[in-house]
């Protein structure tokens, strides 16, 4: 018999491919598309299968129930999202549903129930692949979804409302998605990220997600003909750029921590080959899971760039474009994941999460936790994502220990 | 009276705005557009007014002829391109076809003509700023178009043959506005550098252009998230891009002769805020006077890059995309572009060109001259661009009498 780890990586390849993806020859599930239905029946068959009752909810997500010993207790919520980045890998999201769904089917085989009843969320739109905003179906959820929100439209031009209408939803309600109220999240996802198979570990305790600070930078140089501007001349709003991203990367290269610095986006003008560049825009993302390290980064970064423009002569803004705290996991819920985590032989190992999940938008509902999974190579977003069939049982079984702590508490 | 220099400045600012422009609140005056075919329509008003026929040949430049007293003699052709970069200034190229046309003009309102006659050439496309390939109509003229130049198309897709279906004309017969055989070609051009203004001197006869090399060069790193791939473990592709930036300033800078390098484009790939970027292509345009210096630096300058490349352990591939020899300018009527300006009582110097100009196409047709003009802070490419009428004045007195000089050989 195939194990349940087992079974939700295959269930996850299986969704990898049509009719579960739009695109004919790689796998892309924007929220609310054809093949984002045809996946949500799927695995609301699979739900039923391991002895829960489904629906969907006013934000398009498929939740799943599995009734506990007190019916109106506070639910246990296990969810991930099971829309994708196009040309994407198969388990990002998919694969913390299908592991949920497993932890049940465990619980429904052994004829067992908790104090509390356990509900799985297929979140709909986590990648914002399709609207610009995303997590926009956990924020339902979880009640903080702000003004204007909802008032978005596709690159087709396509609006939310419309988009909503083949699934008897609509725009008007999608509030309504609102939890009543949860005992705990649990999300199990793969890492996007080298650190677990760096340590060897199939999972690891999540603490919380990065703090992050944007900008907007710009460099002002003066345009000159490539040809005739003397060398020691110009004033290069590129060669002072580059000099910027040079410092950037030391910066947070010195700070040997989980710190990331990132210039992702960069925008030369006029951008001929026979100009010399009288203009650079670009951006800087700044990352760790400790808000003041990540400041005093961001300063040090701002204050090496002004000395690079004022030492070459170029003009230089900076502007902040965002500032997400960092959304810590709940100290006694990470207790009793690692001691779980423990409880599976695996040494146990805490990190941060670079990347934003479901959780962080859960965490304004109730205490969360999140559970890593090793993931080949780091690589995410990317065809190449592999998870280990191996990892995955041991990631149920961490969560089922999860589950049986919690009820014990 | 305003002076023939004067109104040449005049109609150059005239030609600088709106509906001479493509975009609202610059100048920017691609090949074949709206605006050009607008400019050509003002400037085929004032060739006609100086006593001029004018015509549209194979490859869309505007030419006017003043016939001489010899029709059939081979005639003296006078030119410039009236295209422009993005935000651009006023008299990089029209300048020097609007003191064309001011030439002509004082001869009519004389009642002179010389033994040949006199056609003034309005290049269409000398910039490249629409299509990739520069100098493409000078090209044309002087019949050294090479098979698969006229194969383009622009950044939206469309192709030459498409661009041109405006004007009744194709790429088929754009070869046909080749020349049967000039006399002498002469280019009065702002300087678009320092030297002259330093000097003092309103003119200077130009010896040759300086000898140029360009590379389109892509770098290959791996495409991560910002947020999850850690500093150690990335492969930043515009990291590396920044490092070859600031090495090919430093190669040009220790040179510290007329040699010149730029980076004027660069592309980043994916693009996007929260990605590490994957892939990164720009340009190298390479100038000296001297082409063994040139050749010498563009090759310390592949190593150096090759060498960051390995060290940083990203792909690297470059590709050279132009190849133009040195161009000297003819003896016989540069001593004769001299004796003209020492006449104006303006001391003679001479200076190379380090921009590439439509004279060094038409090197390929029959001798060429060229006349500098200063401009303000030798700044070019960029709307601060300014020459002074009372230097256009002069300007056009050397014009007349470099005419003179060459009817009377």
């Amino acid at each position: 018999m195939v194990s349940g780890g087992a079974r939700a990586v295959a269930r996850c390849d299986e969704l990898g491919v049509a009719p579960y993806s739009d695109a004919p020859d790689m796998l892309f599930r924007a929220y609310l598309t054809p093949a984002f239905a045809a996946a949500q029946r799927a695995i609301a068959g699979w739900m039923i299968e391991a002895g829960m009752t489904t629906r969907i909810d006013a934000a398009a997500n498929l939740v799943g129930r599995y009734e506990g010993l007190e019916p109106d207790a506070p639910p246990l919520i296990i969810g991930s999202h099971i829309d994708s980045v196009r040309d994407a890998g198969r388990y990002d999201g998919p694969l913390g549903v299908m592991l949920g769904i497993e932890a049940v089917a465990a619980l429904h085989a052994a004829g067992r129930r908790m104090r509390f009843p356990i509900e799985i969320y297929a979140f709909g739109d986590e990648e914002g692949s399709r609207f610009a905003t995303a997590m926009l179906t956990s924020r339902a959820v979880a009640g903080t979804l702000e003004p204007g929100m909802l008032d978005i439209a596709d690159a087709r031009g396509i609006s939310l409302d419309e988009a909503l209408a083949p699934f008897e939803l609509s725009d008007l309600k999608f509030a309504e998605a609102r939890h009543p109220g949860a005992l705990a999240y649990l999300e199990a996802h793969i890492e996007q990220g080298p650190a677990l198979e760096a340590l060897g570990l199939p999972v690891g305790v999540v603490t919380g997600i990065a703090a992050q600070l944007r900008y907007i930078v710009t460099v002002t140089g003066v345009a000159g003909h490539a040809g005739t501007s003397a060398m020691t001349l110009r004033s290069d709003a590129l060669a002072a750029a580059a000099e910027m991203v040079l410092a950037i990367e030391r910066i947070a290269r010195e700070d040997a921590s989980d710190l990331v610095a990132t210039v992702g986006r960069m925008e030369v003008a006029p951008g001929a080959p026979n100009v010399v560049p009288g203009k650079v825009v670009f951006t800087i993302d700044i990352r760790s899971g400790d808000q003041a390290r990540r400041d005093r980064a961001a300063a040090a970064i701002l204050t090496a760039l002004r000395g690079i423009a004022a030492h070459r002569g170029t003009g230089f803004t900076s502007e902040q474009t965002n500032d997400l705290a960092a959304s810590p996991c709940d100290p006694r819920l990470m207790d009793l994941l690692e001691a779980a985590l423990v409880a599976q032989g695996v040494a146990p190992h805490r990190l941060v999460s670079g990347a934003g999940h479901d959780a962080m938008i859960l965490a304004a509902l109730c205490p969360t936790a999140m559970l890593f999974i090793r993931c080949a190579g780091g690589i995410s977003h990317n065809p190449a994502e592999h998870a280990d069939p191996a990892d995955a049982e041991i990631a149920l079984r961490v969560m089922l220990g999860f589950i049986e702590r919690l009820d014990a508490l």
